[in-house]
């Protein structure tokens, strides 16, 4: 099968790989639309040192599922940590961070820029009908973007400000704005401005920033600048959501944290029930969000699009 | 009147200061007892730029009070963030985060190690007869640690790890406990295992820690040492609450924090009518951390001392 292969911080597009097999538990998923996620280009840029096939945001349909035969033909998006169900973490109800994970496309297991995948059905969600595979694509990511409003209570009357209006600043935007708090996204491009407008998000420019007042920052850029943003906008006691992985460390002055009592607290994947329910329920819409389409066999390029500033979702089609 | 001066980073007993003259809704207080904080050693060291009379923890009588007469002769202790009540942080309740704020002996106002100082009426809270000054003079800093389980709801169900047997460290330690939760304390001295055994709390090596496995853990050691500890001995999804102010900036990596979804919480000054309300009815029983009290006119010995590892509160006394 075709698929994007990582190694030696090298992409390349393998054409003549095995399809996966699925082991016990697990579905075999032909892969409809799969999205390219920052972390993807951390990836390629030694984030974390790993080998196989990249991408786990994704929408596909169960061609086998061993034992679960009524599941094949189903539509289905993927949780992306694959647990072990026995160890401290997961027996705690934290199976996101279960100990002995692999994590589709970044740690230990082949992901979805592929014809096919595997996944344990456990993993899976069905999508409902009416929502298309350009939206279904985005439940992974939206599902990260819910998981700040799970972890802090933000409030009606708190103002929050997300940094970063990217590919997942975006759909943070529009999470956040279903809590009803006062929102604004600070902005590079004119093209960030216009997607927000879109969807009634109010941007703000970083020059434009009052210090020191948020209740709440998101810190959603992708890069270690956005830090310092976040620390100079955020109101004594208040909170920094952190959601930006990238390679290396940051400098902090903890004892400032402390005397201005902030607090911080990262962000990674989070629950894709609530998240199909707002693609299906059109609370969030994230089509306009695609920047390009791309077929599989040209991820090269699509990758290389992605990176881009100013650009958005790229998706990869390996039917085309 | 003696007090201890800081200035370009020496401390000096000063013998012929004029004593402090109450402003508006200021009260002059004659101190009884007051008692160095690491805090005060770091503004020695150099942390931030103040000059002026150390001291911020302290008991005292009040000698004058203009406009307030009835609480002449009073014994108080204070509340040491002098603030504007006007700012959108007083506005909002966060008045410990006044932005226009002096705090007694940490910036921009002259402290307690001095026979006499100047605070605000309504920064004072009246000691009950029982307490005495040896256990009064503890408020401020047992204040602090109660502000953790104001700002974090430690359930009986917690793991609770305290880096740090010192000052702070160890009335955390007695603050925690009342939480009901598992609670240990590392040490590194015989004497802090001895200490926090007289409150019944567990002690524990460095070494012996599992790693990932404390769902809280409080940062008290005072130097850029403890977060690393910190770090590695919470799980995912745990908070690590930091309570260290030092010179110099620390590297994070901040994706790990990410990725393992970690919450780091400042945590600075609390509500002292608690704390008087633990030490009122013994709760927490300070006195056994007292390493050493000195006349004030010996305070550069005194703080000689508290700069020693395994030393404890060292107090001085105005009137010896």
């Amino acid at each position: 099968m075709l698929a994007v292969w990582l190694g030696n911080r090298r992409l390349t597009v393998k054409v003549n790989l095995s399809p996966p097999e699925p082991g016990a538990g697990e579905a075999l998923i032909k892969v409809l639309l799969a999205g390219i996620c920052a972390t993807d280009l951390e990836l390629v840029r030694g984030y974390y040192p790993f080998v196989g096939i990249l991408g786990h945001e994704f929408v596909g349909e169960i061609i086998a599922a061993p034992g679960n035969n009524q599941l094949e033909g189903r539509r289905v998006v993927g949780e992306i940590n694959l647990v072990c169900g026995n160890c401290p973490a997961c027996s705690s109800g934290r199976s996101h961070h279960c100990q002995n994970r692999t994590v589709l496309g970044i740690v230990g297991k082949d992901g979805a820029f592929a014809e096919f995948l595997t996944l344990p059905v456990k993993n899976l969600h069905t999508v409902p009908e009416s929502i298309p595979d350009e939206w279904a694509v985005f439940c992974e990511p939206l599902a990260a973007a819910l998981e700040i409003l799970e972890q802090v209570h933000i409030l009606p009357s708190h103002s929050v400000l997300v940094i970063g209006a990217g590919r997942l600043g975006q759909l943070i935007a529009r999470a956040i704005a279903l809590a009803g708090c006062e929102l604004a996204v600070v902005t590079r491009w004119d093209a960030q401005i216009d997607l927000l407008a879109k969807a009634g998000v109010p941007s703000i420019k970083e020059k434009d920033i009052s210090p020191g007042t948020w209740d709440v920052v998101i810190e959603a850029t992708g890069s270690p600048d956005g830090f310092k943003i976040a620390r100079e906008a955020v109101r004594a006691k208040g909170i920094i959501i952190l959601k930006s992985t990238y390679k290396g460390n940051l400098e902090l002055n903890i004892s400032s944290l402390v005397v201005d009592e902030i607090t911080l607290v990262g962000s990674r994947c989070g629950p894709f029930s609530p998240a199909l329910h707002l693609l299906q329920s059109k609370q969030v819409d994230p089509t306009p969000l695609i920047s390009n389409r791309y077929p599989l066999s040209r991820a090269i390029e699509a990758f290389e699009l992605a990176a881009q500033p100013g650009v958005f979702k790229v998706l990869l089609d390996p039917a085309e």
